[in-house]
């Protein structure tokens, strides 16, 4: 097993010359977000990653979460980190304020996020949930609620779920079904919901669960569901701790992976009715459902960087180790990293990682400017960017991670198999990035319907143009290889061009070519971008060299830059390709025929 | 969870007019591979695969053999399983009548192991290690041994396994240190082996271990292993079960998939010696491996299409029956296949399944023609294609299975990622084939080291031949979906080509660049492959509708081929652009870099 360490050099390099920190330090309330304090909270993040959270990964994996007398057991240690991760403020860093927080920008808590679901998923997710519910309540919450529940969630000291999915309402939450009666000041809630992450533990003092449900009467369809607060302890007057809420765990899943966070199935008034309190107005949960999962969406994308790295670092470590064979121009026998293939293996791995980071932090660095920005049209600029950003974040970030994960296991021979080196858990663990806070499919919708067709291709034209201005002056680059880096990303942009086109024109007129190519496009646009952001990255590190930087840091970013242009932009050319071929042969078989 | 239904119509067209089945019937001792024999064998082996193998494959996943008392104990309902496989004659389809076998060609032998991986993997491996041990035998074991052995083994009464992974040695069999010292008309065998699959049970009488060992004064590496067979249970003269000899499983692994077949470290001589005999030539170990290695390389690619059809299968099922949402010209809620995203997953996952199904059925072409051809012309060539064909069988077939079952999985969204859907055991099991018996990594380096190097191009540059004269026959289609697809394929061809020349160019120049591109050497022309293979599909399918057969199954395989045409074959653009781009930035890196 190998010990995780925190990339924080390449989090900081990727801050800084990619997502721009130091602009984003510039906003009204970011002035603590210097260069030292981010050097000083990613050191003390990694500390707790790699001394409390990865030592206890692959043990919650073989425990796994339990259901004990109707209350949710923590895997051992989960317990004593989520208080130590509480207390020193993991909570809270990008968090209000007024709530208690530390106000910071989300570039840096999404940095933290990397850190936490490197060295232990199943654990990340807890905080991640309560994060969705905190920015919810945020922006949907009464002043009455949030004064009463935020400060316990912004510490820590409490928890929250987000309580959609039902068995006949998953990607469709049209169909949801739990009931909402009104009751004086509050709603009695009944209801069924399944694969409610951290739906209950003992970790924390109390669990705040946000639930999706129906009013009498309601209108049909998603504009009949509101959001509930239902606490699992009633809130005293005076802040202490009432009585249990009738809101209870009653099974836990069995799953692939992430078998330390447990996924419940929750039973909401089974016995006295559930006491829930109205988020919002009455009939606009699913506008307070997507600030939650907005937030998850870009949180989940980090899941799939952190989880890629951590199986890189992994691998790494094995190949340097394991020795198997000879190499050409090596004596004797070689250590496996020597070989080629498993160099290709693992370059593949780092430089995809590396591409997912950049654009999840991309979209992060979209989220500062797009809140913060003392500037109207800078916000709204970014606004469309982030809007665009999301979707390739979470979809194709995830994509990476099975990618990683898997390739991760192969470096590992024979040994991957095995549960004991833990390369197939986050194999596991990443599988189900994917399926989520809305299907990569439903991502790859998103992105073509709503951000690409309905906006009239607004900002992907913005991207295009930033991306054109950007490469014409890398293309020019006085070092040659820097130059042809740029020059294969061109290429990639023209590919991405001739999809987006293509789709503007035809994916209007059927929606199912644009349903269709949707995935291809995400794809497409995800190595892409990506291509865009390691080029840049090797500028950068190309301007330390020239500047007399001997970091091998530096010329690595380089080669994995030009790794990455060689080895994985071509990808762009099949993805544009199928695009561009259309939907017929997709569409056309009788569904008896399948 | 669906039910599976072995695809005879499939299998047989694939056999017919694909492999060529005919033709091979004609060879001297296959007269009985008549198309009704032939219909009739899919069908019993179907119902086996349906009715007895398919229903315990979960529970076997969730049960898992144990080691109990020094002694391995299958899951439930396996030993049943595995008499009644025995005893219906499924071990002997392919094996000679001199031993009580069928003698018929192992392309009936390949389609009804796909029947059987696709029905229960975990289940599958004990007779495929048995097939492998058997042809060794054949091959390479005396008469006296073989006349003990062979029949029981081909009977399917004794089983077989392979021993040659040592914990130093994995990939490198060099590394061998386990012992032989000649003891009169036997060897002692001593040292430890990991990885055994099925090295211990009881669902037959006694098992037959052939293990690598090294003499004493061996030469060092490769040219000093010998193959040993080691019973479990001595044979008397009279052909009776004697002694318990020693070699027992002591530990069982704990793996991400295949749980319901033990995976053994096996250990021999630890007490009185375990008793051995030689088997071919002392020091020529490795020839006699590779016999087994060879035949298995071939079964493991059939695992790759079995699983991915099952997982097909599975996902269809789902699809059809599971309503989400609504679709663009469908009333109401519909069914999750009416979505174009599901659909796109699904003939993706049909598409590659049926590719990598037709590449598998044209290595046992091959096989059957190069054994058994009167044509020692056509034996040679045929001998040529089997080993250029093994490597991509083995190593695209197994990658396809990875991707089918990983969509197979996402088709479920949720749903997949629990246990009890079955949809995740597929993934985990499948994840395996692209690892044991040799590598994909050294599969890719077989293909261009020996198959494409040492060989000058000769074999590749025949299939090249045999493809261009095809599709430029094909291209003239007079039906324009037919010219279309052979168009797109005549792409591929080209774009292999490509590949091809330019590693038979640098290659031999620079063995780095050789082994940095293998992997996509393997991938382009696996995709390639599939390509040429889907379009004569199609050819064949088009020829029925013009004959006025108004059965879908052939309508559907053209719109399948197409899909592939349009959707799989831009691939091979991405994988031959990373050959072309060569090794640099794959090699350049410092060890101490990563």
């Amino acid at each position: 097993m190998s010990n995780y360490v925190a990339p924080t050099k390449e989090l900081q390099f990727v801050m800084k010359e990619l997502a721009d920190i130091e602009s984003i330090a510039k906003f009204p309330g970011f002035e603590e977000a210097t260069p030292d304090m981010i050097e000083a909270i990613l050191e003390e993040a990694g500390k707790l990653a790699t001394h409390v959270l990865d030592p206890i990964n692959l043990s919650g994996d073989q425990q796994g979460a339990k259901l004990v007398d109707g209350k949710v057991q923590a895997a051992d240690g989960f317990k004593e980190a989520y208080q130590q991760f509480a207390e020193s403020g993991w909570t809270s860093v990008n968090m209000p304020e007024q709530y208690g927080g530390q106000g910071l920008p989300f570039l840096i808590q999404s940095a933290a996020t990397e850190l936490w679901n490197a060295s232990n998923a199943s654990f990340a997710l807890c905080p991640l949930l309560t994060a969705g519910a905190v920015e919810s309540l945020i922006a949907h919450g009464s002043d009455e609620l949030n004064a009463i529940y935020l400060e316990h969630m912004v510490s820590g000291n409490w928890t929250g779920t987000m309580n959609l999915t039902e068995p006949q309402a998953g990607s469709d939450l049209a169909a949801v079904r739990t009931q909402a009666t009104p009751e004086g000041d509050h709603y009695k809630i009944k209801g069924q919901k399944i694969y409610i992450t951290w739906g209950d533990h003992e970790m924390s003092e109390n669990i705040v669960h946000l639930v999706l449900a129906r009013l009498p009467d309601a209108p049909e369809g998603v504009k009949g569901i509101s959001l509930f607060l239902v606490p699992k302890f009633m809130v005293n007057a005076d802040g202490s701790l009432g009585e249990r809420n009738d809101a209870y765990a009653i099974s836990l899943e069995h799953k692939m992976g992430i078998h330390a966070s447990p996924t419940c199935v929750m039973s909401f008034g089974d016995n006295d009715g559930a006491i829930g309190y109205l988020i919002g107005e009455e009939n606009n949960g699913l506008a307070c459902m997507f600030t939650m999962m907005n937030h998850a969406r870009l949180e989940v994308g980090m899941q799939g960087v952190g989880i890629s790295d951590r199986a890189y670092q992994h691998a790494v470590s094995y190949a340097k180790e394991r020795t198997q064979g000879h190499a050409h121009g090596h004596e004797g026998r070689v250590a496996i990293i020597n070989h080629p293939d498993v160099r290709r293996m693992l370059m593949q791995m780092r430089s995809l990682t590396e591409a997912a980071r950049a654009i999840s932090f991309m979209s992060s660095h979209a989220h500062d400017v797009s809140h913060n920005s003392p500037d109207a049209e800078e916000r709204a600029y970014y606004s469309r960017r982030l809007g665009l950003l999301t979707p390739v974040s979470k979809a194709w970030c995830t994509e990476v991670g099975m990618e990683v994960t898997s390739l991760g296991v192969q470096v590992h021979g024979g040994m991957g198999y095995m549960q004991e080196t833990g390369a197939e858990q986050y194999m596991r663990d990443a599988r189900i990035f994917p399926i989520y806070e809305g299907t990569n499919g439903i991502q790859a919708n998103d992105l073509v319907g709503r951000k690409l067709l309905r906006d009239k291709g607004v900002a992907v034209n913005e991207l295009i143009a930033e991306l054109t201005e950007f490469t014409e002056q890398a293309s020019g680059h006085e070092n040659s290889e820097i130059a042809t880096i740029a020059t294969m990303f061109t290429d990639s942009l023209h590919a991405f061009e001739d999809a987006t086109l293509y789709l503007l024109e035809t994916g209007s007129k059927d929606p199912n070519i644009a349903a269709a190519a949707a995935f291809n496009y995400m794809m497409c646009m995800g190595v892409m971008t990506g291509g865009w952001l390691m080029t840049k990255s090797a500028v950068a590190a190309q301007a330390e060299i020239d500047g007399g930087n001997t970091d091998a840091f530096y010329t690595s970013k380089v080669t994995t830059a030009r790794f990455y242009a060689e080895q994985m932009l071509p990808r762009v050319l099949a993805h544009k390709t199928a695009v561009l071929n259309g939907e017929e042969s997709t569409m056309t078989m009788a569904v008896d025929a399948f």
